[in-house]
């Protein structure tokens, strides 16, 4: 497995690699590496001849105040993961690499960006768009792989990717989970025992929810996501929604339906959603 | 000459080139064909296998009340234009297929966006941008065509592409000029033979205040050239500038000065510059 650091160095690895005829798939991360990640890395590689992931803890998606400073670093133990679950070629540039100091370039997604998450992250997703679009024309990927636990950041990409044509399929995969239904987070780390107790709140409450999207009642189901959510001492929702799973508007006639859920606890921000189509694992 | 009218059929297109080995020059223009576009595309065949030329008025870049209606179509003289100076392929889609209805994604590139024609034409390079990442995308060229004629456009495309890491290479062609100095454009097809003459204070003006920026007093320079401007009635100007070429702000000391100046000429909206640095072609 090699370690590049350099736009010039990543285009030039992936420039061997085509010349080899291999096909390239890219994962990318913001390190703190859990099994949700590996399991992205794990599904690149079967469909694709080499896997690229980027580790790459972008500024521009943290709004003041996030944990940008907090977000778990550390190369040494991320690197090992990825080598045992078959990574080709790990990008770690430093910021000035991704993001010039003249930078003024931004991509944004409009509507879908501006919903939920983006609601409470003001930014957040210009951020995700922009240092994303330049992974894909660093890397050149036939597929890129995200994951499915950030269900809203997967459909802003999907439409970017649409609308400024890049060559590639976006690939999302099922959220993994704890036996306990806690879905793995690089944030769960912020937790302390008793928080990560309550932390399973979130999936309890999606559970709860889901007879009741199943059912067409999106009202009652966001109704009673949010009043399981606070039968958790020190746990404090951001939201609870049933949204179109693509659009994230209002749910559509023989559309698909997404549940999410975000909530503080203790020091971490976590989110989780259900859709009723994807399989998980845990 | 191949003419094609989807994104999957240029990318099919520009796949079998890339199959045989071939280097790929890209051309984007809006149509209404003139020398100066034929200029980008005899460079582009110097340096490049195969060139493709892309013909697309694209609304995303015209505000409200400007000429996207009015904008000159003929694509059966643009074809034989383009074939007699050696595009390989011409990519002239429909609307829809490079903007889907529900298309919700901007490029944004500020600062450089904002200041004189971005002033004047507010979202115009938004729109330049989002089309131009498209075309980038849907083509993957070696390497794109621009003119100097649009030298903000350039600007703003070069920090796009730094910024998002498009793996090309960006050239700016000379201002190709009439004898008596009118650069051309696509848009002087509006002007009556009286407009035409008066279009030419443009360039007079460009003239008067180059002695004056080469002497270091952009202030004069600027009032030189909206006075000579003044000069002809029934031209209206926008405005009259030296500015650094590459951020378009106040000029830097050792870096590039670039005189712009914008004007209404009856029912034209007529753009010129100097840029000292950039040799031109008549």
């Amino acid at each position: 497995m090699k370690i590049v650091r350099t736009a010039g160095a990543i285009r030039e690895e992936v420039r061997a690699e085509r010349a080899r005829g291999s096909s390239v798939g890219l994962v990318p991360t913001m390190g703190g590496l859990h099994e949700g990640h590996l399991s992205l890395v794990r599904r690149a590689r079967e469909e694709n001849d080499v896997v690229v992931v980027s580790i790459f803890v972008n500024p521009l998606q943290f709004g003041p105040g996030e944990d940008l400073d907090a977000y778990p670093r550390d190369e040494e133990r991320d690197v090992l993961l990825l080598d045992g679950a078959g990574a080709g070629i790990v990008f770690v540039p430093p910021v000035e690499e991704v993001h010039p100091e003249d930078r003024a370039t931004t991509v944004t997604v409009g509507g879908l960006s501006e919903v939920l998450e983006g609601a409470h992250r003001p930014g957040h997703f210009d951020g995700v768009c922009t240092v994303v679009a330049k992974l894909f024309n660093l890397v050149g990927p036939e597929r890129a792989y995200f994951g499915q636990k950030d269900a809203q950041q997967a459909a802003v990409l999907k439409r970017m990717i649409e609308d400024l044509g890049f060559p590639l399929d976006l690939v999302v995969c099922p959220i993994v989970r704890e036996p306990d239904g806690l879905a793995l987070s690089s944030r769960n780390a912020y937790l302390s025992a008793s928080e990560r107790g309550q932390a399973k709140v979130l999936f309890r409450a999606l559970q709860a929810g889901r007879p009741l999207a199943e059912a067409g009642d999106y009202v009652a189901a966001e109704k009673e996501m949010l009043r399981v959510l606070r039968t958790e001492e020190g746990v404090a929702p951001d939201y609870a929604a049933a949204v179109d799973a693509d659009t994230f508007g209002p749910p559509l006639p023989g559309g698909r339906v997404l549940l999410a859920v975000a909530a503080r606890v203790g020091p971490a921000r976590l989110i989780d959603n259900i859709d009723p189509d994807m399989e998980e694992t845990s």
